[in-house]
């Protein structure tokens, strides 16, 4: 039986946006089916009745939900080509280490450096400088996070909003201070997968204005 | 060469009664190293200097950090025993998305009821017992979330408080509305893992009464 795959997303959503890639890089054909939040359709909420949110890969009917879930699922089924995480389990701890930092850090550091203002803008900042040296060193001189290849860890941090808004935000240049997650950023860019997925930086920035105060 | 196996962990946590539960599942021997929280060791923070948190497991030397991921380490490295996740990868993906559900959504409301009073406590109570409706609906009536053997899911949940201590807190009755919850909870105690990692209840409750504010 070939495989019926289905994506229930929504174009801005970084964390739609992982599985996108995760779905590219592999080379998996889907049907792609836009969601509308603010009026979620009948099909949302029977595939995803306990968030209700997206996004949610529907593989020969069975609901897979949760950003991150779905990646190692996508990892652990096709997993004929371009591993996503390691084989040794050390390391494999080590990437969702990574990837957890990212959704439960920075992704809470960087909405709230979109949404504040004065001095409490000052200390997100500083959070959020001190959370990038952290990634800085943590990639050091390796192309990707998890060494020679492209992996989870580089699909969890590359959909994260966009450098270019981040530091129209915060008013800051991420690459004085982390030059080598700038060549990573751009290393990633390169890839046909990301860069098919990931809209113009000016377009992530709209919407990111548009978004503030919405969750 | 014989495993090396420490653990830093924190008698009370319900994070680290995870890991705990995890390496009496597998037969696991190892060293328990009580962290004062206050006073953070120099080994805490060198082991986990990005959240300078418990548990970590010290395997031959090296740390894992994060109660879930510590958990799915164990579980990959001690395979020969006692699966915890199933090798579907559906039913892996299943498995994650309950374990994480605990993790940011039970956790969260959890902590609200011990913490919150009047009109806001009623809500609290109303979010708590649907959630727990929820789960009794996972659960249905199978011995265990993960089918016929104690899992993932189950290691996850069951260090969650207690219910004593949610049922002190709520005045409410889990029993009455999710009797397959307090039936699985049950079963659960019988295991010589739990019932040897999980303190007594009326321990519990003095904790959260001591906790309640600190984080």
């Amino acid at each position: 039986m070939a495989d019926e795959v289905v994506l229930l997303d929504f174009r801005p959503s970084m964390f739609g946006m992982r599985v996108r890639i995760a779905l590219a890089e592999k080379g998996i054909e889907y049907e792609y089916k836009e969601q509308d939040l603010k009026n979620k359709s009948e099909l949302l909420l029977k595939m995803n009745p306990v968030h209700k949110k997206i996004p949610v890969l529907i593989h020969n009917g069975k609901p897979i939900c949760g950003s991150l879930i779905i990646v190692q699922y996508i990892d652990e089924v096709w997993n004929d080509r371009s591993p996503f995480l390691p084989s040794d389990p050390y390391q494999r701890a080590h990437a969702r280490f990574w990837a957890d930092f990212f959704d439960h850090k920075v992704y809470g550091v960087g909405r709230k450096l979109l949404a504040t203002e004065g001095e409490e803008l000052e200390v997100t900042k500083k959070d959020f400088l001190e959370m990038f040296k952290t990634l800085e060193r943590e990639l050091g001189e390796k192309p990707y996070f998890g060494g020679e290849t492209f992996g989870f860890v580089d699909i969890a941090l590359i959909t994260f909003y966009s450098f270019y808004v981040l530091e129209t935000f915060g008013e800051f240049s991420i690459e004085a201070r982390c030059p080598e997650i700038i060549s990573w950023d751009k290393r990633c860019m390169k890839k046909e997968s990301v860069a098919k997925t990931l809209p113009h930086q000016k377009k992530i920035y709209e919407f990111s204005l548009e978004s503030i105060g919405l969750e």
